[in-house]
């Protein structure tokens, strides 16, 4: 008899975010990241996304391990919640390994978990899967691709790359041992596609590099730096143009203190300690003796940049003549926010450098282009490829590059999440899927919050009107006149419409009690719709109605 | 004594849309334009926002005409509010009456409104300002640039433009009148500042019609083009080319019929009238014979494009292999609502062509670069200038160009709406302010709607909670348990949560009667901020607390 190895994602196709892939094989799991999404403005109140991982609970005892690529949050942040339900030991590198942390300790359960720290040249056996890596470049430190050698053939996830050879952090990415795994034979290759309508070679970091340091070498006042804090070779690099020109560095943001702490710690980022000053201490250098380092490029309102271009982060303040420099492009969704940031920047005289993508000079992807993909699959040669991490129509554009390098066509599999590709017998075919979705957290709840969400959206529309009958207990007769009370929804003639609600009440109960229909249900139905329509014929709006009953 | 020449926005600065500016001069009160602009998310419910037209009502019996440059949405979506206040009459030229009429008729006022048609060399005498006209490219047609001619000088509004020497409709921009009032001496110039972020001149729409023509040639299948209906040289290029192609075209979506059929019956659009079938006669031909032109380019839900990319546009089918053109780059913010359909589009197996700007080829703006912006400040080479119709950035690089060719620092004015500039004796000095800001339009209600939007707001974040009391009016004692009603809230401990609730009103109503304070207004409060309290500590949420009481 032969077994099956089976392949799926439980989230990071068909969207950007909450990426989780997991390998199967006989008795074994392996789970690969688990990350979280933010919710768009349709999702009123949610906090997070995460992935549903009830195929995993249900396959609790043969869940060996989850393997981090890296630590973004798209890859980390649905990590506590996934551990608070199955206890699983976790293998990421040692920078990821530091992010990780962070996060369950704000959930009380760093000390439960059990936390392994691995670098490219580690081997594990988990079950009758053997698990080694390759270094890859990306937009933090220490980032693996993962190849698994399976009793059915080799499996390779990427994990998100791009090819940069010359990368700031002086790490070069493993193209031998990526060229080694290739020749020796890969049977499916799973590949990230963020990148994948865009033409040509992702350009090096080594780029934004030269132009911060330009920038900050023509300063004649305080410069202030807004990136992601993870991305950890452009903060080194600011911090070495910061170091050429004298300049002490102010970190702000608490993501930025965070994860530039992290960092420093374990050897990431070189820089002597005394280069770095607290806020406070602004005033006591000259302004062309400070950069200052931000998060918040994404326009984030509340983070560093979005406070100090309004004025209002406690004892900082961006004067006539600082350079704000941006240096990460807005991520589609945040356009706007960025623009509202650059305008306030301007009305407060500073010299901003923005621009989108890598127009600036500032901000290069860390997620490979178009050759990028292709040298990819032209190294590992895999028989079957899935296009992983990306919306459908990259998903579609990495298809039709693989086929463009050789991959048939019809070894190509556009998976959704939960999807699954079985291989037997060196035979791939996708026929069968498993729970996969959305879970959603609000506040400290997490579940399915459809409902909650229905009302939340009617309500933020149109408003409400609740309507509240008083009636007696044992007869069913109306005590007071109905009250209408409403939030969120106005009419200019109020008053009037009230009275033809107050008329619609009455004489529903009426007509229903003359038919000897006493029930309260009956009742709120018949409310409930004629109020509705006399409400929307008035007034077009359609405010959420709730009858209430009041009985004494 | 010396009178004064004053000029003020009412909407358009510090913002795209809802374009609205003035000029004033004696008894004489000029209005250029009165557009709309579409709310963002936060403005929950509100279906669109205009101009705050205070200072015209209050200067009604002065108020001697709109002029209006262009028929966008966001030039004449606020008119038929505006004439509904104050009846003026309104001066456009042949094609933007055609759109004004659609809307007047749509709000019931088109037999009483006073319109009159204008053209590039009409002359008009307005009290005591004299105005005439020079000819503008945009991306619709029949555009206008205004000159005004007052005792105080020569004032010159841009209306949107950018100088395009071949232009798809053969209406050359009447560069030689323009340099004619520059030679005459301009007093003060507003410009339009859109594109004053970007380098170079805009490209020619003779670009889009080549690449248009490419793609449809090579096409074997069915073409369907979304774009701008009012981008009546782009429609036409789509028409020419199915002409060439033996392709007949269905139009699709209201506002491209619309739109359309004002271009064809006021000769706009060339086109003869058996190339268009109707979209039930799609079948009557084979599928390389037909080109759909359809309305949604920004991904409007609802739009013809989006159903189409979802299978559910009743008797159209977009099939495997036929070609899809965005011709018309996503507009900031819209960027998300195009991706979607985008990738809908590839899983139903369309060939999309797709670019954000001009980088597809198939779309270009109709907005003036930093160079066509150049040109025209130094055609008019005017003593003052007011950057008009942008963002904050746009109007402060708009400020920078105008410097580079000439114009002082300090005869330029950037101006927020209301800011007046008051010119005498040639002396432009910006020191007052008149009101001015957003009137929301929610269904058929215009005002001030803050109060209710921060109701929505609060609801649509985290739900809310009705306690309900019912007292005995003469003694104010509970009738009955209070009754605990939640909508867009959820809690997994809610029967708990409710026990706790209850017990808070209990107690609440208990210590205040013991301190022999009954009023409802005193308990309300309390209750209020004590339940709000002990939810937000136990779910981390904050519902909308209302407290509500019902007397028997």
């Amino acid at each position: 008899m032969t077994s099956t190895l089976s392949v799926f994602a439980l989230g990071g196709l068909y969207e950007i975010g909450k990426n989780m892939y997991a390998i199967e094989y006989e008795d074994d799991i392996i789970v690969i990241d688990c990350g979280n999404k933010f919710p768009d403005e349709s999702l009123l109140g949610i906090d997070l996304i995460i992935p549903d991982i009830t195929y995993l609970q249900e396959n609790k005892d043969r869940v060996r391990a989850i393997i981090v690529t890296h630590g973004h949050e798209d890859h980390i942040g649905g990590i506590p919640y996934l551990l608070k339900k199955i206890n699983m030991p976790v293998y990421a590198t040692r920078f990821t390994l530091g992010l990780i942390e962070i996060k369950l300790k704000e959930h009380r359960i760093l000390r439960e978990s059990e936390l392994h720290e691995i670098h490219s040249d580690s081997q594990l056996q988990l079950g009758k899967i053997n698990v080694s890596f390759f270094k890859v470049n990306h937009s933090i430190p220490d980032c693996l691709g993962i190849v698994f050698d399976t009793p059915e053939g080799t499996v390779v996830h990427t994990g998100d790359f791009k090819f940069d050879l010359t990368p700031a952090n002086q790490e070069q990415p493993e193209i031998h041992k990526m060229a080694q795994v290739g020749n020796k034979g890969v049977l499916l290759l799973l590949s990230e596609s963020t990148n994948a309508e865009r033409k040509g070679f992702t350009p090096s970091e080594q780029m934004v590099g030269e132009n911060l340091e330009n920038m900050i070498m023509r300063s004649r006042q305080k410069v202030i730096v807004s990136t992601f804090a993870s991305n950890i070779s452009r903060v080194q690099q600011v911090v070495e143009a910061s170091e050429k020109t004298n300049r002490k560095v102010v970190l702000l943001g608490r993501s930025m203190v965070n994860v530039v702490g992290v960092a420093l710690d374990r050897g990431y980022l070189t820089a002597p300690k005394e280069m770095f000053i607290e806020a406070d201490e602004i005033d006591d250098y000259p302004p062309e003796k400070v950069t200052i380092l931000c998060t918040g490029s994404q326009g984030e309102p509340g983070a560093a940049l979005s406070r100090l271009s309004t004025g209002n982060f406690r004892g900082v303040d961006i004067l006539a003549g600082d350079t704000v420099i941006l240096a990460a492009g807005p991520i589609p969704g945040n356009e706007k926010n960025v623009s509202v940031i650059i305008d306030n920047l301007y009305m407060l005289g500073a010299n901003v450098i923005y621009g989108s993508g890598s127009s600036s000079g500032m901000h290069v992807s860390g997620h490979g282009y178009q050759e990028d993909l292709k040298l990819m699959l032209t190294l590992m040669k895999p028989k079957y490829f899935i296009p992983i991490h990306g919306e459908y129509r990259m998903l579609h554009h990495h298809r039709q590059l693989a086929q463009s390098v050789g991959v048939e066509k019809e070894n190509i599999f556009i998976l959704n999440n939960g999807d699954v590709v079985d291989i037997e017998d060196s035979i791939a075919r996708s026929t069968r899927t498993i729970p996969a979705g959305s879970t959603y957290v609000d506040g400290i709840d997490v579940g399915n919050m459809e409902f909650v969400l229905r009302d939340r959206k009617q309500i933020s529309e149109d408003g409400m009107l609740m309507l509240i009958l008083t009636m007696s207990k044992p007869d069913a007769r109306m005590l007071a006149e109905p009250e209408i009370i409403s939030r969120g929804f106005v009419d200019k003639n109020f008053s009037e419409l009230r009275k033809g609600i107050i008329k619609i009440i009455h004489n529903t109960v009426e007509e229903l009690h003359e038919e000897n229909r006493y029930s309260w249900n009956t009742k709120k139905k018949n409310i409930k719709r004629l109020v509705a329509k006399y409400v929307k014929d008035r007034t077009r709006k359609s405010p959420m109605i709730i009858p209430i009953l009041i009985e004494v």
